[in-house]
């Protein structure tokens, strides 16, 4: 279970925070090992307020991709910021990190920035009907864009209205966007898809190329925009947009997570064809301006340049995946490793309701390393041989013992 | 005009940004003179990228409430950014902060964070419904509650289904409110309202308390929500939210802009009857649980207390009220200063198309004191007699030389 501090601050937070937290960080949706509050990080290490130590696995979901503490990241951050963060108008970090996002990103002509991915997602959404003179987005049935009320996974507190103007069809069959394009007539604004589908809980299923050219030519054809939510994967897997290695240029993308390493900063990009109807909408925020973030971002897009961050997460996600399917062979359990290594997700074959997966990131945790029994992980460039190996060991013992207590308990 | 540092900005800008800049910050919206790029601040002063210094009466549009760069803000926000920002979950600082507010607004029974404004008064119609089943707001006419497609003051790129649930009203007038919870039947979750009137570009208009208490006993009636929209208004006004002078308690209220001195972070507070409601709801966003800002809150609602912030500003916010009315007597100038003054708004009467409060504005700016034509302007506890002095002294020379303008052109 979590440690004492944690559960003192638990005790503290359910009088005053609905529910005792919420959001994709509570621990409710974790086993009860999982601490709920965190003391800080530096590089792959991580520390929950009980002053456990784990390699980090989960990278903040997604946001920290060269590590905690990345040191040009945050002397960029705090350079600004002693000068001057959230003004009257934006900095001029702001100009350079446009310019950087547009010579770095394969399809993007222009940039704006907001705060939340679901700022991004929802803005692209937005030009796209600005654009188009149009109204509706066909999205996956089951993906994840954002938690806004058009778009949020859980019913509570929406209404009918919020997806009004959504179409739904399954990830990486062409005939079913075709099918609810036919359904959207000539209303198709666009259609909203995420790199790869990573639903939270689900093996993960990396994008047919020929599906992602096929949505190109759609819109194409009827003149919608293809618009990619990169929120999740953006910079992890191509610093020049996910689909940039199949050859499939979006018109709009969505960023946030990972482009300032952690700093709180959203981003869409788009090509020319869509600049007149970004011109036309009205979005801001109070700190969408705000310098800081943006000083951060321009020296993490460099760092992950410099550092070959994407080729490091890949040495180190390859070495991490072969390592735990190894173990799972050698233990003998049937499991799945899917996604890119850099956003790996485990599922152990027939684990009906995530029982023997959490049972698993339970063990993997109470030896010091932090993953996630129903969302991908992420790998950092940050990480070492010794994280890896630290990693391995906690993932070669949890095998272990689960199968411990399945040989003496009565049922699993 | 500008200075060639941010006209050589601007050009590069108009490369990579959608006309060069979009939303609330745009220049656009702004005389000529106005420069669209900034480069700090200290206190109550502010340096554009061209080095001209200004004394700041827009506070970054509010955030900054105990002036730039706050020592005690600063190095709570530092200290805990060098600690952990962004993690696998919140900071231990999350239930300081919760249990801050709690103690702080009169209505709070808890509280939840997110990083925009929009968020905050998105999360309280959302929970409204969730708690109330139902999906009809009332909100006022013309009132700005954010820039989702739901709530954003321009059209484009947004679809009726965004408003299909608002029902609308008129600030101050209760009876339009009755007829628009007539309307929306046994279908009323919540009535959205600002503190005071302050539409963009109006005369601004305090609210009535006969008015207040009116929406209490109409939510309380037909069991909906009353939320208040303190976002733009709060911490300037009371500590215990804005409508506490006039004894009026929301169920949920919205909050961002100053809450944390301009690092980004927005909260929604409420009542123990919408606690279960808040529970059902998902929301989420990859930064809301950064800890850097809540560290900056906590600061931020301390100092406030400490240094008796919201009496400053009032003290300081008369002064510059008394000064230009009588300026504007003296010149024989009939104006409108209106809003708290705090939060004040000048306008000229009778000035159609905003011509003269512009020609006033540009001139008050060239004169090193940053106001806006068409939003209220924001006073923060860091003005010093002096600052104040400068500013009456820009905006008198501004009366002159439009009085000297009028006198010696054809026409105004």
């Amino acid at each position: 279970m979590a440690g004492p501090v944690d559960r003192a601050l638990r005790e503290r937070a359910s009088a005053v925070i609905p529910g005792g937290m919420y959001g994709h960080q509570s621990a409710s949706l974790l086993p009860p090992d999982y601490p709920q509050f965190m003391r800080g990080g530096r590089g792959a290490r991580v520390w929950d307020v009980d002053g456990r130590e784990y390699v980090d696995l989960m990278c903040s979901y997604g946001p920290v991709v060269l590590g905690h503490q990345h040191p040009a990241v945050e002397a960029a951050a705090a350079a600004q910021a002693e000068l001057g963060d959230c003004q009257n108008a934006p900095g001029a970090v702001m100009v350079d990190l446009a310019e950087l996002l547009v010579a770095t990103v394969g399809h993007a002509d222009w940039a704006m920035f907001a705060k939340n991915g679901t700022d991004a997602t929802t803005m692209c959404c937005t030009i796209a009907r600005a654009q188009t003179g149009r109204g509706r987005i066909l999205v996956a049935r089951g993906a994840y864009h954002g938690a806004a009320p058009w778009c949020t996974p859980r019913p509570g507190g929406t209404t009918a209205a919020d997806r009004a103007n959504l179409g739904y069809f399954t990830y990486n069959d062409i005939g079913s966007v075709r099918a609810a394009a036919a359904e959207a007539g000539d209303d198709l604004a666009g259609v909203l898809v995420s790199p790869f589908k990573h639903d939270a809980g689900y093996d993960q299923e990396l994008v047919d190329p020929a599906f992602a050219r096929g949505l190109r030519e759609l819109c194409d054809a009827a003149g919608a925009a293809l618009i990619l939510d990169d929120v999740r994967c953006g910079f992890r897997l191509h610093l020049g947009s996910s689909w940039e290695p199949i050859g499939v240029a979006p018109d709009l993308s969505a960023w946030s997570k990972a482009i300032a390493n952690g700093h709180p900063l959203a981003a869409v990009v788009g090509s020319d064809a869509f600049r007149a109807g970004a011109g036309r909408v009205f979005v801001t925020g109070s700190f969408w301006f705000s310098a800081a973030a943006m000083a951060a971002a321009v020296a993490t897009i460099r760092a992950l340049r410099a550092e070959d961050a994407v080729a490091v997460m890949e040495r180190v996600g390859t070495a991490i995946r072969d390592g735990i399917l190894g173990q799972a062979a050698a233990w003998d359990f049937a499991v799945n490793y899917t996604g890119p290594v850099q956003m790996p997700y485990l599922t152990f074959r027939g684990d009906r309701g995530h029982a023997l997966i959490s049972e698993f990131a339970a063990a993997v945790l109470r030896r010091g390393a932090y993953i996630h029994p129903r969302h991908n992980w992420f790998v950092s460039a940050a990480m070492t041989d010794e994280d890896v190996a630290l990693v391995l060991a906690a993932t070669d013992e949890a095998f272990g013992e689960m199968r411990k207590r399945q040989k003496e308990g009565p049922n699993v």
